[in-house]
């Protein structure tokens, strides 16, 4: 069954990119917003005025991270959506899980970025990147079972592309074993074996 | 009359596109700025965090939500934008006023996520949102009536989608009755009356 | 001398026009920001909300009256922008000026919607409008004197689209006239000077 | 070796434009979110709101400044972009590190609005403009010596572009040199010994 006989969408990939590419640019940009211009006693004071810019650097060193982890995102998405040939309705269903993601991350950027040392800040950002790299992967996977997949592209490309979207989020999961420490042996050990399950899914993939 | 030799706008719709997929990204991501980051008596408690985050669930919760129901506007617009070759004024301005319904979207879904409750801000999300999908409805029939379909599309997927425009729109006048029976029968029975006489039309409509 | 033997800015019109799509866009969804989600006293009372968004009511018809004006100024834009073939160093400068106009024009309507009959939002309103409707006059001007129109547009396009803009811009000077009446004889005397100008402009240009 | 041989990121420059186009217009239309409506004690009183519209201007010509600057910014990418054929993964991570830049430029344009005479605001702005232009110039260098330039572009174009990058930054690092006085000696004759440096590469780059 070729893909031109299947049930289309009819909604060119063309306009979810310009809808990602959107989305993406507001969600890098709100993350400026948590920078707050600070309220000076003495407006002219170049002491008053570093001192509180300094006690800001956290949050702009989030600002940076955050914009940085987004841009990783943004480029890995497109690598992944040149692969794919057509949309069905349950990959662009996907498609706005993720960018619904996406555009929350801000949220949770700013969460951590004013509550660093609070685990529960950890607990909304975490989740929020490992489902973000998790239906990256979904994606691709559904892509190839619904036959979305563009024949044009090499087979070992894609494949390359399965492994490292395994890897990836295998990598994720396995890093974010301390942070769940916090949160008692369950969360810890699930993400053990999440992860452990993805790196033998990498190999194993062909 | 061939549309070639009608008056034309000199509009192009990949311009329109444009624009629809610009204030669509950033309607999306503005329904984040509803989610603000609480304030905290113990910046380190995740006890307390954790605590106001959940008291805030429901306004994640109708993020997620919203964002879900603009991204099915979304998707819906471009496969019926795919049907229309070129625009004239009163399309474009149909199209003009389609957006600024999309733009106020998120002011509704705040006053929802705020005021769940409280009947009178059902009594703006749901005109707003059945607003949308009449407009939805509107453009095809108006494309249609001023000779403005693209010729090469089938005329059964112009029948197909008028049917699902006008089933849509039937859909959610009738599950809008339990709602709007709090603002007694008057607009309950205008949503019934509607509901169905829609229904007729999409049955009859060939 | 032709098109091509001129300097170059090697601006495509293309960029240019995402840029402007993107600033509309934008510009057109934080007019809604405007619209304030009312604090209530008792956050199931439908009365109490209902009479908040009824007192509300200006700051959200000037939401759909200022995302109309927005619309009409985009429609406008792009219909110009179809004449006119490449870009130079002054074109692009005169763009960004009116884009830099567009981005300002929602500050300009928070002041008409919040202090609707304070004259000064309107000494706001008005000239940041006209501006808008004057910079649009000048680039098409200033395109045809640098020799930038696209060739394959035929002259009777171009002529009858001056007409409109010198039309557009003297009726909004004329309809300027009664709100400038309140800031004294001088600023009405020159809105009326200025529109005659432009409408005898308009009749003479071939 | 050729282009074509050589590993590439699958990152179509087209996507990356727009995300810069984006982020761009969000940047500049961010910036008007600093002039904020005032408070008025006399809503109707033309004489109360003049004098606090007045008293903002420094905000508001900080606006067009800030937009205008931004706009320069935007034109010069995409002079430059225009000279790229293709992009590798370090190309595309200064890219993102430049638009990170460009969109935490709004808080340094608050920063400047609001504390125009307070030294340590232009300690923000100033950085932050030269490390926008610096990536400018570092971008076109980048991606010359990793083979990424278009083969279709003329060699005199390619090095107007450098040299113009060099003189272009070598101007905004003399002319800091007042500001950079305010904090010592060190940063002003950094400033002096770079923008001397730049304008011999400048002279000399072939």
């Amino acid at each position: 069954m070729s893909p031109d006989a299947k049930p289309n969408l009819h909604l060119s990939k063309h306009r979810l990119e310009a809808l990602v590419d959107g989305v993406f640019a507001i969600a890098m940009t709100i993350l400026v917003l948590e920078v707050k211009v600070p309220d000076l006693e003495a407006p002219r004071s170049a002491a008053e005025l570093g001192a509180k810019l300094a006690h800001d650097a956290p949050t702009i060193a989030a600002y940076f991270f955050s914009f940085g982890l987004l841009g990783i995102f943004w480029a890995w998405h497109h690598r992944l959506a040149r692969l794919i040939a057509s949309l069905d309705v349950p990959l662009v269903a996907l498609s706005l899980f993720f960018l619904s993601l996406v555009s929350f991350f801000p949220f949770a950027a700013a969460l951590v970025g004013r509550y660093l040392l609070n685990p529960a800040s950890m607990a909304v950002y975490l989740p929020i990147t490992g489902l973000i790299l998790a239906t990256q992967w979904l994606t691709l996977e559904m892509a190839r079972r619904r036959g979305r997949l563009d024949p044009d592209v090499p087979a070992s490309d894609i494949l390359a592309a399965r492994k490292r979207n395994g890897r990836g989020l295998a990598i994720f999961a396995l890093a974010t074993m301390p942070s769940a420490l916090r949160f008692g042996w369950l969360p810890t050990l699930a993400c053990l074996v999440f992860g452990i399950l993805l790196l033998v899914w990498t190999r194993r993939v062909t």
